[in-house]
């Protein structure tokens, strides 16, 4: 018992689980965007042809899993567990988006950062023994976001540069004992870190002191360096938060100026399109990790990758109540090898 | 590999983790109750010394984790994870109410479901062997609930019969590799189900369904009859609920009429204390079990019970927007023998 745990935090999975199908989907902005040829379906009608914006949100998970599900011509009775959760108050993009499918459902919330929790709990529920086939998923929406978090989108209110846009995507994952990979070799699970920030238009800010304690926890546990990997990917800081966590690795001595990027600083133009700071969202990481990262992963154009997505866990709520915004991070290497 | 499924949806763990200590807390009301006895802390202010109640809430999260650490002589650091979340938009309880301990922590929204999830997932943690101790553990606060679901109890609005009283409580359970017992030996997760239920006031009907194709699935799988269990406990399925689960294994020639109870009918005295059809919300079923049920199995008051706490997967938005409210119940079998 208990050898699968390296240093203070970190997982290094027996039998790595397996990648063996993942689907995404957007709206019209992502599909503008550079990793616009990496999104399986997408939608220029927000509403992706439902009567509101939630019931989109959900609907965009329900296509997210059945294409995952027909890409690999899996039945849903053919997974174990799936889990998932979004943004959405009491995560009602998941619990209506998949209540049709039947399948055993643990429910998450760890805001942005819910495509690394998913992951990881898929993954470490298979190497257990406990499952064969596991989902991961998860999903945002732009409109739903913004009326939940600050204004309707119709009001028209102007956000400050350092704002994010919530991008409007789903991406589901579906790993299993045994496949061709690219595998789940090591997790680290995050702690609530929060450095007192209290601007809610600043989330990068707020979520990467919590990067920094997953990836730092990571390298110390596995005694590797960032340029170890060919990439490291953090979820959602964008611009701010990503020069933030460079910075913290720089006090340390240890640089990631050559392959650190953001999935924020991917899924936009950051010149033609006007998202401000970058993406954010539950579907930013999602979408990007079950798009681009997982199809250049296939391809060979990187051999292991370490992917953080990030999460601020507050609510409109505690900001009125004077709350700074605390951030999670889990962090996630994926290797084309066991 | 996977030798530890049996039947559909059943976990027989091959290593049953130990319960090594627990707690729970509660308001004025819970602990005027019939199992006020069993609460290790309560407050007669509904604030909990704080100034808002979503801070209360948070207060008690706080509060009962350090106390079930206490209890076990437990530091922090001595916990590899911790599975949270509660009713509130965000999960704000938890993720406020934990931030200080810089446990790795992985958040959940079952809805009131979400001590049987939390237990769950730190159990296969633990059987797996990627931890050798975490804490489950939720929360729920009656003026939280209220003014976030229906309305702020400054109104006064009058609730209907079938309308349950969402507890102001929490309860945390930390669970070991070893231990003395009792032992958590069998899982079976919850699907969502949506039998169309579209009452917000009478939550009992809406998550019968699911409490029902959960026990029903545990059975089957496990081979066992409802007389095999010492107690066979659901949620916060309140008077409507329980009723429904009872008639739907009548009609399937099973008898529930001697041990079948739930914790929404346990936590408030039903003649005088006025609470309409029975207690809900995560903290009912959390600080039953944490409280009565863990207690009086180390009693030897019972030897086996299959606990099966039930969450309603609504929001506020899903119902105003016409939608149903999904069901879901995850069930553990509990046994002071391994």
């Amino acid at each position: 018992m208990n050898t699968k745990r390296i240093g203070q935090r970190t997982i290094a999975l027996a039998h790595p689980p397996s990648v063996i199908s993942f689907a995404n989907i957007g709206g019209k902005f992502e599909h503008e965007g550079p990793l616009g040829s990496y999104f399986d379906e997408w939608n220029e009608d927000s509403f992706f042809g439902e009567k509101t914006w939630e019931k989109a949100e959900s609907a965009m998970q329900k296509k997210v899993l059945q294409r995952a599900l027909d890409k690999a011509r899996l039945k849903p009775k053919d997974l174990d567990y799936i889990f998932a959760g979004d943004l959405l108050n009491q995560c009602i993009g998941s619990s209506f988006g998949l209540r049709d499918f039947h399948i055993p459902f643990y429910g998450l919330y760890g805001a942005c950062s819910t495509m690394g929790e998913s992951l990881s709990l898929a993954a470490m529920m298979i190497d257990g023994g406990f499952a064969k086939r596991c989902a991961a998923m998860t999903s945002s929406h732009f409109c739903t976001a913004e009326r939940q978090y600050r204004m309707p989108v119709p009001y028209g209110s102007q956000r400050p540069p350092t704002a994010q846009w919530t991008a409007t995507a789903s991406g589901c994952t579906i790993l299993a004992a045994e496949g061709p990979g690219p595998y789940i070799t090591h997790i680290t699970c995050g702690k609530i870190v929060d450095k007192g920030i209290k601007d809610g238009n600043n989330m990068g800010a707020a979520m990467a002191p919590a990067a920094y304690d997953t990836l730092a926890a990571f390298f110390r546990d596995t005694e590797t360096k960032p340029q170890d990997y060919d990439l490291v990917i953090t979820g959602d800081l964008g611009e701010l938060g990503h020069d933030i966590v460079r910075s913290f690795f720089e006090a340390d001595g240890i640089s990631l100026d050559k392959n650190y990027q953001d999935c924020g600083l991917l899924l936009y133009d950051r010149e033609n399109q006007d998202m401000h700071a970058g993406a954010s969202g539950c579907g930013c990481s999602a979408s990007v990790l079950n798009g681009y990262l997982l199809t250049e992963l296939q391809r060979g154009t990187w051999q292991k990758i370490l992917f953080a997505p990030t999460g601020a866990l507050l609510s409109p709520t505690s900001s009125f109540q004077g709350e700074s915004v605390p951030g999670i991070c889990h962090a996630i290497c994926i290797s084309t090898k066991k």
